[in-house]
């Protein structure tokens, strides 16, 4: 028998929680009525939730409510947060993976008090230097691993090192069957190029670079980051956090443009006709809601974050996200690599 | 009668050069018939340049032709450029601001080696900390000026005040009818994030702010940027050239994704003939040739680079960015910000 995946989600987080989350949840069951190693444990107001699985009509054995008085506003600060927010549905959602009763929690709280409590609950991993959110990006063929997106707005090279090692982990969880290639976003391909701090991360990951790890392919630039030469891209927290929304403010320039010219007139319109299942493939490959959910790696235990803004289709995806994570062995797949590490610096 | 405008273009830079120099200049001289103030001076080989003037059934008044007997090498680094590229088309060209016998030159050759002997020959601005690389980039209703991007990989807060004083002096020559709005690009929009140099450059800018320099509008992220709710946006030379290419990189990726699925079968090349005029505004638009040129700021004389790879309707459009500039008094403008900036600091 397969080993049960047990999923803590916080059921109250994000815009329109419950909702989304329920819905989501009922997206993941239809989706995967032909498994049954999952165990969805939502915490949150035990009233309201179940209310709202009785509105969704979902009733379900792989379903489990942890009732919590109270949940983290969208207000609360991150210094706040830590006298605020115990005992809040995201709080409980974290701490269950203590005991044990969970192997992954999920909210679309507050990002801020999602990871000062996360890291504050499940402490760092032995041998990590800082703890980094990633997140999946497509690229040509498949997707991407991007790390650091903003958790930490500095780093140093022993950083940049501990994120190759946790996003190559996360990639061989979610993508057994790839070579796991790791570059290092720089200004430029050329060795010379680049701060002190990234030059002394090139050195190391070229000590580093393996079979059993991942194959380091150099420094890459922002134009190549979706061209799938590397399906780990390694940066610091503020470079990341930047690229991130300079592609998502990119690509709605441009979709937005594209929609405005395709509805201008009558012609455009009848073409629209002939190219409506086309466009919707395109759309469906660009859909944000497919790559949501950004991973907080390097804590005893992994956090996802879905986007707060996120519909219910979206949060479907950050749950499905959660469960292939866990099928892959993330944890096991970093202390791998993490002793490989060691052994090599 | 209006003082004439002086361009030193490197005629031998970039790729399949002096070819789409030499075509760019007659597209220029095709769409500026109705005006006189101009000379385009041409940098480099006189018999090569005379028969491409030729090929190209080119024969004005507007133009001169500059001999040198050697040109800068894609090869070649910044670190032997100062010694092997002494009276090249690129180093002469530069040289002729010095004689007063230029107002900007343009190239499209090296970079590292245009950034380096551009300093070398041009020297800072009183009053600069250091030279930035400024870019033009769509936003919802007009250009943005962006900076730095890449001339300096790491920055303090001094320097992103005399880039927002250099940006915003930029926008003024090009777009005099338009309030220059500065931000700082940040991963986030709120007062206390980000690194100590941006809130000390926040404080400042903050302070700086007026109408007759620019609005400061605290700071933005990178979804922001082509929002039109600044219009020149102020970062380190690292960040922009990351932002800068990933933003390129995600504009290939949906281009290609949307031409790849607009040609898929029968019915969506049936759909193409009744949106080809709609499809053909929305390329123009994105067009990266329109935004070719990238202006360096802050020495005694402005420099353009146009993209190597670029075609000569690209670098016809560096000619046109380098009339404007002038046209639009931008040393004037630098020199006014840059005395605010001693009153005020």
């Amino acid at each position: 028998m397969n080993k049960i995946i047990t999923i803590a989600i916080d059921a109250m987080g994000g815009d329109n929680s419950p909702d989304k989350v329920i819905e989501g949840v009922k997206f993941f069951l239809e989706r995967n009525k032909n498994k049954s190693d999952y165990l969805l444990n939502l915490y949150g107001d035990e009233k309201i939730i179940k209310d709202k699985l009785n509105l969704y009509k979902i009733s379900s054995e792989f379903i489990k409510i942890s009732h919590t008085d109270s949940s983290v506003s969208d207000e609360e600060t991150p210094l706040t947060a830590i006298k605020n927010s115990k005992n809040t549905s995201m709080w409980n959602c974290i701490k269950s993976q203590i005991d044990g009763s969970a192997d992954i929690s999920l909210s679309a709280g507050n990002t801020g008090v999602l990871l000062v409590i996360s890291r504050m609950i499940l402490r760092m991993m032995d041998k990590v230097s800082k703890p980094a959110l990633a997140g999946l990006w497509p690229n040509k063929t498949s997707l991407n691993v991007v790390l650091d997106l903003g958790a930490n707005i500095e780093c140093d090279d022993k950083n940049l090192v501990d994120f190759a090692e946790l996003g190559s982990a996360l990639h061989k969880s979610l993508f057994p069957n790839e070579v796991s290639k790791v570059s290092l976003l720089n200004v430029g391909s050329e060795e010379i190029k680049g701060t002190e701090i990234l030059k002394s991360a090139y050195k190391k990951l070229s000590d580093l670079s393996g079979e059993n790890n991942f194959i380091f392919k150099g420094y890459t630039e922002g134009n190549n980051i979706m061209s799938g030469e590397s399906n780990i891209i390694v940066t610091d927290g503020f470079t990341g956090n930047v690229a991130l929304k300079t592609a998502e403010g990119t690509a709605k320039f441009i979709t937005d443009n594209l929609k405005k010219h395709l509805t201008e007139n009558l012609f455009t319109k009848i073409s629209l006709i002939f190219s409506y299942f086309s466009l919707k493939k395109f759309k469906n490959k660009l859909d944000p809601r497919k790559y949501n959910g950004a991973i907080f790696l390097g804590l005893n235990g992994p956090v996802v974050k879905s986007h707060g803004g996120t519909d219910s289709l979206g949060f479907y995806y950050s749950i499905d996200l959660c469960y292939r994570i866990i099928k892959g062995n993330l944890m096991k797949q970093i202390k791998n690599n993490l002793n490989h590490l060691k052994s090599e610096i």
